[in-house]
């Protein structure tokens, strides 16, 4: 075949980062209850101490320590009680030796108290007076200022995908609004005399547009937004009228079908039609995918992806994700198991192969089993709960080999 | 501690299932290209076959089988042309011996033909003839209607979370609009005479609303909908006349704080205020989190989740995301790691303890180290990676044994 640069993974990807970090992300201030899964646009340091102040963390009396020293249920230590503390409320005054103050959880600790005496422990003599019958040690059952998250310290970091728990913090910290990058606004166009939408109906030898309606979906799973969306038969003039209508709306084009070096294989020279069109990969070498193309046309990417459902989608998460998640400078930290092959799985040398897996617990392991099919069986994707990377250099795995597993859906196998 | 019904968390989760499934989920019909996350309705049966025709897999020549037998480099087969099969057409007439046809990849097969030899393989002697230098086995490079989903098949299930790969299946499946489970719409109410919202100054012995941002984007995460959300002061009354307003806007209700045994906690009693009212688990036998209340106000659920946050955000975890998930019918299939414990882990046997760790990678395996603070520590969530179960009959875990980690985010660690 005559791809003309065919290019390794690793290649194409260092390409994809630098022509993302190029660029400057758009950010967007929101409020903080709307930030869940966003991505935080700078780092966060805190502006106040977590706690403010120091608290209890039981029901309780405020005391000395050297009050109670060798207080026990046969000789309590006796001290005065002093009152209470209000929830939300300043401890009205300092505690002095001799002295306790009663404070609810969470409630604000007197000045000078060096621990809390949990009040199952102790024992209302009368108004006045309350018997300890345990010693405390210097610090226990208090939360000080600061014990959670100090002041100045980074409590998030630029990148971060924001989580219910981090949303929290930073209730914490008093920010009701938060920077987090907008979210890249992609077009999508599926080309080919043979692609029929959804709800029209199928003549024969027609498919309906998979690519389209799985891209997007994917697109949006990686935080950026679909904002074009067309189906193109090949025709070279109403691709490049599409193409200018679709590079006006977003920040980068994915195009499926056309990329490999048929008659009818426009994107290359769609690309190159433009006077800052520039092809820089014509052939990735990875299994499935090998019909790859990615471009620019200015600074917008454009990405060739092949018609086959399943190579699209899989170019399109070693592609398209690692771009996107480059350009809103997002941290990666993916999730992936830790399996051991159930079988031997060949691929082809010089390729890095992507083979999808199902998975089955045994004996405190996961076992991942290689899954098999033509590269247009989208079902594969369906039933698949993950996939593997054989690198290029390897024939294959063997079986009882362990490998790095990375689900194909997010948060359920 | 005065805990009246102390209960597993075992018994707690049965009872919250029957709660649910007493329920009729909501459903409503979407466009497909919104349907990303969302929880499929019914089971979906495959309409049609897909492909929906005997479809090429590469770009080459229909043969007969027979035709090509024993062809070669030396002496390859000689086949009359009868013309190409263009792309999205009906291929136009049968296949006869001795005959062979043009047949791009996707292109749909003329009838008869039992084998496809890549154009690799080929070359045209003159317009009306046709070289072939390879044997070619009876269904070679042909995807026949139905290879990836047959009709009549089961392709997805009720409760799919669905994913961009099960949106492209339903494209495929002519599924313009898709049923799903319509989101629950949620209540939150913090409580606390200490508790002020993100925007407001605090004063000594206050503190934010930690729990209501981060229990919200807990109940988004699972698919739910936050539809009312308010800081109220120990105040019964006051208290009660929140509820009324939450119940009215809300399918759930949850509070947090209030849900111990104190004075002012009045979780318990405001529930039992009403006629239909109900408590049926005071005190929950895990760590963190036994302060929680769990209730019903007529077929509404309500959660009395403890005022410590880490606390608050694991029992929403382990009650409120179980009682989403079967409300919604929701498939479960959660993504966990296996991983070897770093240290040994103590517990309380009788409770079931929920365990925060971090992950390292190290030799082909997960290393999960345990994380330790006091309970109000938020920065726990945000730093760990992860969680396990200890189990309630186990005083811990040894250093070295294999473990469940359940990642606390989706998509990343």
């Amino acid at each position: 075949m005559d791809f003309l640069s065919v290019k390794t993974i690793e290649q194409a990807q260092d390409i994809l980062k630098q022509m993302a970090e190029s660029q400057t992300p758009k950010v967007k201030e929101i409020p903080l209850e709307k930030a869940l899964g966003k991505i935080l646009a700078h780092d966060v340091y805190a502006q106040e101490n977590v706690p403010s102040f120091n608290r209890s963390t039981v029901d309780g009396y405020a005391v000395y320590c050297q009050d109670v020293f060798g207080a026990s249920e046969s000789i309590p230590a006796i001290l005065q009680m002093k009152g209470s503390v209000d929830m939300g409320r300043q401890a009205p005054k300092a505690l002095n030796p001799g002295e306790c103050v009663y404070v609810p959880t969470g409630g604000m600790l007197p000045e000078h108290t060096e621990a809390m005496v949990m009040i199952e422990y102790a024992e209302k003599l009368d108004e006045e007076t309350i018997l300890i019958y345990k010693p405390a040690s210097h610090g226990q059952n208090i939360s000080y200022a600061g014990d959670d998250v100090g002041q100045g310290e980074k409590i998030l970091g630029q990148g971060r995908k924001l989580s219910a728990y981090d949303i929290g913090i930073l209730a914490a910290m008093n920010l009701a609004k938060v920077s987090v990058v907008l979210s890249p606004q992609v077009a999508i166009l599926s080309t080919g005399d043979e692609v029929v939408d959804v709800g029209q109906s199928l003549k024969p030898g027609q498919i309906y547009d998979i690519n389209g309606y799985a891209l997007g979906g994917l697109i949006e799973s990686y935080g950026a937004h679909l904002v074009y969306k067309k189906i193109v038969i090949d025709d070279f003039d109403l691709l490049k009228e599409t193409m200018d209508e679709a590079l006006e709306e977003s920040e980068m084009v994915l195009l499926s079908g056309g990329s490999s070096v048929g008659a009818k294989d426009y994107t290359k020279k769609l690309i190159e039609s433009y006077e800052d069109g520039d092809v820089f990969v014509h052939g990735l070498g990875i299994k499935p995918g090998k019909p790859t193309i990615l471009g620019r046309i200015g600074q917008k990417p454009v990405f060739g992806l092949p018609g086959h459902p399943v190579s699209a989608l899989m170019v399109c998460q070693q592609t398209v994700k690692i771009y996107l998640s480059h350009l809103m400078g997002k941290e990666e930290r993916p999730i992936y198991l830790w399996a051991t092959l159930s079988g031997n799985v060949h691929s082809s040398p010089g390729k890095t192969t992507y083979q999808i897996v199902s998975l089955q617990e045994e004996v405190q392991d996961w076992i991942a089993e290689p899954l098999y099919g033509k590269s247009g069986m989208i079902h594969l994707l369906t039933e698949g709960m993950g996939y593997f990377e054989i690198e290029k250099d390897r024939e294959g795995y063997h079986q009882g080999e362990r490998i790095r597993v990375y689900p194909l859906r997010e948060g359920s196998l």
